[in-house]
């Protein structure tokens, strides 16, 4: 093992994999990050290295929880319980006021509905306690008609999964994550991190050269559907970011499916891997996969005012982040984290980096690092 | 009052929008422009300054105007005479001619419908006579598969509206504007300029530097979806825009809901104010004017070729253009104009600029002087 | 006639287009083209020039066949053995497999149904046999949820025409061509060049410059939508695009329907005075062309990763290649060649380059043609 890399292991033909993991160590003494990938149910890379994450660390990965969230939900697709052409209201009467009595759960979980934030702006509580931010959201007219548009519903898909786990199966999703997903395949992935393991917990560390509260110049005017939809809404969440984030304890210990997801890359590797089945027997059929990971929206998302594609929750390579091949689905994450599956490769891949990278989204040490891997395959 | 402000009042706490206001009358001594601004009621802003414009004046202000029929328009969708879901010829038979059968209300006035042109393109006969025009217009094969994308109406919407204003209720838009709407809260603004108001009335001025006949060079060719919208079909109008505007008195009297409306920025900051209510008893429903204000589209507007967002009728903030919140609503004009109401702030908004500034769209200074004022608040 | 131009002929009033196409061989001693186009039912530019193309060559031109089958398909529409709003599934019941039940036909011929390429990626196989292509397709999954996106099917495009065809009519798609309408007008342009032609043709010459196998650097990673569209997943055809281009004997026999036709630009200018009723009685209605040509997706192509606008299989003009006025139809094709309708000129425009010229799609040339050929009118 080359005296750089910190921790870990890797596959032989994988040299170039560690070969750029290392250049990104060694071109940063503060940059520090975990890398993981499992071929065919081999784990091929398993990497750690720079002054803040070990292999046996845990960290927030903020929206790659939207991921594996989707994955606990697709257990209820497969059981039958939630039908994607089904109507929201079917399973929840109430979300049809202000005429949202037509919008289908595969709109809602492609960020189709209009429902980004409820009226005033999502806040922490709507998060924390997602049975009284559903209500709000039941109750809120769509920002935009449904279904003629899409936009990141950055913090509200989580809050929209977790009532639709309840409705349709009177359970918690994260219990459903805890006992259908993890516990079986043994997944250092929490949605909710158990108190024995907050010693394992590294924080999230904000990006370098972050000014966290620019003192002068004109307060900024947070009007925009995005500050709705992220808490920002004419300043109505000062901290911003860090109020929705697994720094919090609460958070960290709730695992809201948005944003709270705490673990290792290790564990994500591992969930994705064991989603495609590559340990046999797995929590979810590859069809109900095949069709959650269709893109169903791409081009410009008028929250983030960007482009963007995502099938049924999760979100998809594009070109202006090539993350996998067209059939690669997984989540990205505020933070620069990335995890996803790609059946192409038969591949599953997971990587944290720490500082968190700016600006949000996939660090592009991470769309390089799988685009290395790939050549290895 | 600052002496560089030739007319007006302001709020205390609004000051730096007569600053910024004064500021743009300083930099250009043939600048010319009014500007008025309601909060919960109460005129914070009521400007005019520069050679061509002053309090009292009345001038043109293109697709301003489409905002203004959009309010006369939802008194109608508001009694339930005309519902947005319905498809157009449940009210209008004729229209389901070459295959439009199934175009609903929303699609029309959301410009999907495909019909920014009938058969060789706009003429000044189909907005004065918008009968004859709606006509045409029934008759016409869509120019996309309706519902497919939307591209700016800009004349047809005017005349599509006015003819769903007589096949619902058997008047005229122009005449429901001025009794339901304008003589009840004294708006000076006008659907067709009184005979008595023409004194009043100011040219609206060419944008500079423009050069009305380019003389020399080959001739334009004038075959786009946009030349077919605003008349310029193979040269079908040689006068261009003017054909269309408020400086014709034939088009000042008729006063067509695309283009044709006369009056203040006093006024229509009044109107929009009356539609939020801050009058007290208001001429619409909040949740109909809700409706009408959601995106309904946004992105790439085939016609004009550039990043465009609607509701219903009303433009909606943009990127491009932020004029305000994600729930303002109204409307921008050829000739710089802007007006809008934008409930998360209870504002009502107003600016009308001389000459005409270029290209076409609300003034960069409008969106400033908005940024201003909301940051007041 | 100038003596730059090696042959040709053109009419009174069109010496601008002539001395422009001068002006193109007189700048490129190994640029070659065909240029012909007809107005009212009149040969106003018939010309060729360079080393490569003579009058009377024939040669390929890629997806260009797209548009002339277009065509032969737009026979069967009009007999109303196909309905666009019918399901593919209601002619073709296999299709209905992985959820592809409620595809329209309109969907999927205008690029919606999300079946660029079968699982794995298209081969030369499925296009030769286009049976068994279709097969494969019907059995696909759609790559992205149907009709929520477009994104080009530049072969499979042409394997769903020939079994619509064949569902349709018992007939093939090549055959229907070749005696409903290219015989009747006798169109010097085939889907299947007769043995007897085979000394008429000139290969296509690859683009100069092209590298056509870069030996050093990484390997590309071929695992995009485009290259599972195009024959490139994963490596899987090596000879790229050659390997359904009509230098290959077997597809210039075959003549498939996305990429394989052969002809002069004479035979495709003909083809669409032909389809615009120039010669009198027309094989297909004006009703059933104006539908398909109609504008039916607009914007970003998730496949080609750029801005494309198509209606019914026709490609469409648009901003960045503004080849005709908004009511063209035509195609052009990967080596720069063009064919088109425009009924607002009544217009047919052919034009074929060689050798081929980068990046795909209409040479540049060929719009700047257009452009001076309309001015002429």
């Amino acid at each position: 093992m080359n005296a750089t890399v910190r921790q870990g292991t890797w596959a032989p033909g994988f040299d170039a994999v560690r070969d750029a993991f290392d250049a990104f160590l060694d071109a940063d003494p503060e940059f520090s990050a975990q890398l993981c990938a499992y071929v065919d149910g081999i784990c091929v890379v398993d990497l750690a290295g720079g002054p803040h994450l070990g292999l046996d660390d845990v960290t927030g990965v903020f929206s790659v929880t939207k991921g594996v969230a989707a994955l606990a939900l697709a257990t209820i697709i497969d059981d039958g319980l939630l039908e994607l052409d089904a109507t929201v209201a079917s399973y929840w009467p109430e979300f049809a006021a202000r005429g949202k009595g037509s919008i289908s759960v595969r709109q809602l979980l492609s960020h189709r509905a209009g429902l980004p934030a409820p009226e005033g702006g999502v806040t922490q509580e709507d998060v924390l306690h997602s049975e009284r931010g559903a209500a709000r959201l039941a109750a809120a007219a769509p920002l935009w008609h449904p279904g003629a548009m899409f936009g990141y519903h950055g913090l509200t898909i989580g809050i929209l999964m977790e009532e639709l786990a309840r409705r349709t199966t009177g359970r918690d999703l994260r219990s459903i994550y805890e006992s259908d997903v993890r516990q079986v395949h043994g997944i250092d992935f929490y949605l909710g991190l158990p108190t024995a393991y907050e010693g394992r917990y590294r924080p999230v560390l904000p990006p370098r050269g972050a000014d966290p509260a620019p003192a002068d110049g004109p307060a900024l005017l947070t009007d925009t559907l995005a500050d709705a939809a992220f808490g920002r809404l004419l300043g109505s969440v000062d901290e911003g970011l860090s109020a929705f984030g697994p720094n919090t304890r609460e958070i960290r210990e709730a695992g809201p499916a948005a944003s709270g997801g705490t673990g290792s890359a290790r564990g994500l590797a591992r969930l994705y891997a064991a989603a495609l089945g590559q340990f046999g027997t797995t929590f979810v059929s590859q069809e109900t996969l095949e069709q959650m990971a269709r893109l169903h929206v791409s081009g410009h998302d008028v929250v983030v005012d960007d482009e963007m594609s995502f099938g049924v929750v999760f979100m998809k390579p594009q070109p202006r982040m090539p993350f996998g091949s067209y059939r690669a689905f997984g989540h990205d994450g505020a933070g620069g984290a990335l995890a996803f599956a790609d059946p192409l490769h038969r591949l599953a891949f997971a990587y944290i980096p720490a500082p968190m990278t700016t600006p949000g989204g996939a660090d592009p040490r991470a769309v390089e690092l799988s685009r290395i891997l790939r050549h290895c395959l």
